[in-house]
């Protein structure tokens, strides 16, 4: 597809700053699912080296794959060919405004960072994920990311105010000044976020803040059903309103895998459990008896708030290695899934006994926030271990994708589409709508050099 | 450009419901200013209907120009010619669900109609403006409408879970499902946001719901300038945070204009005047004695608290009747600004003397959501009562926009583009966004039907 001779000459074009070593960080993907084979690794440190990367590679028609952190899950950072253009070195945080509530930093800024910097400003950058440690704001903006807190605070583009984006011929778009009110002809900033870098680079963004949290209580509560933890969640929200912050279920099996890893007793014993957390960003000593006596006057005695920081770090603690405990159980097919919340009971239902009916000995980890409707919804076959599993992978999404359908749910909740999952796609969107998709496409990119394959069918 | 036979074979093919006589308030827009000349005007009573009008519209290459309540100020509801699509008819509420804390209605449903059926089941939907009484929700989508509580909530935009839409072709595109977080493709719902009926009629919406507040208190504080009614912004987040729900700015001359029109008196005399309300969704019989600590800890004491729902009535009508009050001025120049908050005292500071030297005797009434950065900025010339003043719009835009620009702002906050802003558009997004924005709009609408004229210049 390119001649050798191309990368000399772009090698020369360059300031020679952004040519990085190819490490296996950078080619294996999070899940050692995929590997990259790229022709030749970039890091740039600036916005215009970006630029000019971008000018040449339009010009040569060279395909170029953004990356980030690379904890994707669904292989949208991984390069096949041409230029794997890392990100990581374009990580400033540019500014922080406190009269508009926002901070601007470059794509290649790792989410802790911006937690941390926010923090230090008195203020909350409030997305929360696993892979806060090393994913990178560009990345969290490209797949539209979630986790923890959507319930309150939104998804990744509720948390976008601007961005700064180069376009596959390199010219720049650049919306980086905090306003919160603007309408000025089509919004193209939301056509980018979620759009998993097939229609330009994200180099910058600017991001709103919140208060930070001064009160903190944390619950974990055993319940027989997901219909009991629904209304929980609509009785919850109705009492405490955006004081709910988070609200996580967990299946027993689950909560059996991570105890089990992590040392830490079960709190309850249930079917079900909810790790739930209320936040007020003003101090009030009251709020946990309130929510205790909330619990009690409603009979949901199987249950136990956090009384120390130690406590509270126990619960979330069993929240969090749920992923890291079902190791054990050998390679996963995953599912990334969202519902509408009052369906997710009646999917969760039908969906076991479906699977089960195909893989007698199949093993579910479900698990997730409910708070939002999103699930993951993991899957094990006992008899194979390895990566072989994958053999399978067709006939598992089938059974639980059609029925996430039945249930007005979506595959792709907030790991975004990437390779794994394009061939849904016309599934959940209509003809018009993939038409429409292309017809972007065709015109930022017309000659298919941004992240090909990805994303669309 | 179209034959009349063409309206004939139009009307046998609709069942006839659609067909409406032209009111004039349907045909002149809410300022007076434009009058429609359709060539027939068609209420839809429901989305099969609209899709069929579509359907026959784009074969016949037609003009149709959707038109909500027909509150716009910017001349985007208004038909040259052709079809004037009027959703008013298309008004029910479809549904409340509460585990998702959605409510889902039709494009014609008025936006107080929605607030009230969110609050009969208990919550709250948070968009609040003055025309809320005539205002529709695809109106309000169409234009991204922003209003009084966006500081907390939201504009529109933020508000919307999914949207039903009929393209120009007439195919459905339906997403009404309410999911919380779902990545699948590039998202084309916020494109329909804020695109004025030039990409398809809006037919339906799920919409966010929120806790009703169960507690509201209400201060007015006068301040010698801008810069300390953004510093006093920075403390209250600081200290109240997400209970901070509406913050005002109104000019001393507005107050002045709005107290003789309201017969109401002047809460206390200052050049700068904040209206400012907390709530919480939580009862909290403290919240008002902690604002006023507050206030008098900072010195603030040339302040009121409004002591009574009589008393929050009156400092509320004195802000919402500033509109009115000025109509005694004349025909005024609007203008629909939003600045980054940082900026907005050093705008004000600005443009006033800018726009004096070129006419001694302009007057301007400011005011607006300091909140949120956006102002109403309306100006007016003594000598000229009438709309001949129109003839100077051009001269005082440029003015008014080039000291908006210069200071990162934006020409269109939360009344949209229409036919009197679309030359300004090149001057806020580049190039290559234009021609992005033209190419969705030919994919979409092939042959220039849907709303032509409107917003794209």
């Amino acid at each position: 597809m390119t001649h050798p001779d191309l990368y000399a000459q772009l090698r020369l074009f360059l300031d020679g700053n952004e040519i990085t070593e190819p490490s296996p960080d950078l080619l294996t993907d999070q899940r050692r699912r995929f590997t990259s084979s790229p022709d030749i690794v970039l890091q740039p440190r600036s916005v215009e080296s970006v630029q000019n990367i971008m000018r040449f590679c339009f010009k040569h028609k060279i395909p170029v794959t953004p990356q980030g952190g690379n904890t994707g899950l669904c292989g949208a950072a991984v390069a096949e060919n041409g230029v794997l253009l890392n990100l990581s070195k374009l990580n400033r945080i540019r500014e922080i405004n406190l009269a508009d509530n926002s901070i601007t930093v470059d794509a290649g800024a790792v989410l802790q960072n911006v937690q941390q910097a926010a923090a230090e400003a008195g203020r909350l950058f409030p997305l929360s994920l696993a892979s806060q440690g090393s994913c990178e704001i560009g990345g969290n903006i490209a797949c539209n990311a979630g986790g923890l807190n959507v319930l309150r605070y939104g998804t990744m583009r509720d948390l976008v105010l601007g961005l700064e984006t180069v376009l596959p011929d390199g010219s720049l778009v650049s919306h980086l000044h905090p306003l919160h009110k603007n309408t000025t002809g089509y919004d193209l900033r939301h056509l980018f976020i979620g759009s998993e870098g097939t229609l330009g680079v994200i180099t910058g963004a600017s991001l709103k803040l919140f208060a930070l949290p001064q009160t903190t209580t944390t619950a974990w509560v055993g319940l027989p059903d997901i219909e009991s933890a629904v209304k929980l969640l609509t009785l919850i929200q109705g009492h405490f309103a955006e004081r709910l912050c988070s609200f996580e279920l967990i299946s027993r099996f689950a909560l059996e895998l991570s105890s089990g890893f992590s040392n830490i007793q079960k709190p309850v014993e249930a079917e079900w459990h909810i790790l739930l957390e209320l936040t007020d960003s003003v101090p009030d000593p009251e709020l946990a008896d309130r929510l205790a006596e909330f619990l009690f006057e409603r009979g949901l005695e199987n249950s136990v708030l956090a009384q120390s920081e130690q406590e509270r770090n126990d619960l979330w603690a069993l929240r969090e290695n749920i992923s890291a405990s079902q190791r054990s159980l050998g390679t996963s097919i995953k599912h990334d899934i969202a519902l509408p919340i009052a369906r997710v009971a009646a999917f969760v239902r039908r969906c076991a006994p479906a699977l089960k009916a195909r893989f007698a000995d199949i093993e579910i980890v479900c698990f997730g926030h409910l708070g939002d409707g999103s699930l993951h919804y993991n899957t094990f076959l006992p008899e194979i271990m390895s990566n072989d599993v994958y053999e399978y992978e067709d006939i598992i999404n089938t059974i639980v994708y059609e029925n996430v359908l039945q249930d007005n749910g979506t595959i792709a909740a907030e790991h975004g589409i990437g390779t794994i999952k394009k061939h849904w796609l016309p599934r959940v969107r209509t003809e018009s709508e993939l038409t429409l998709m292309r017809a972007v496409k065709a015109h930022l990119d017309p000659y298919n050099i941004m992240n090909p394959g990805k994303l669309l069918p």
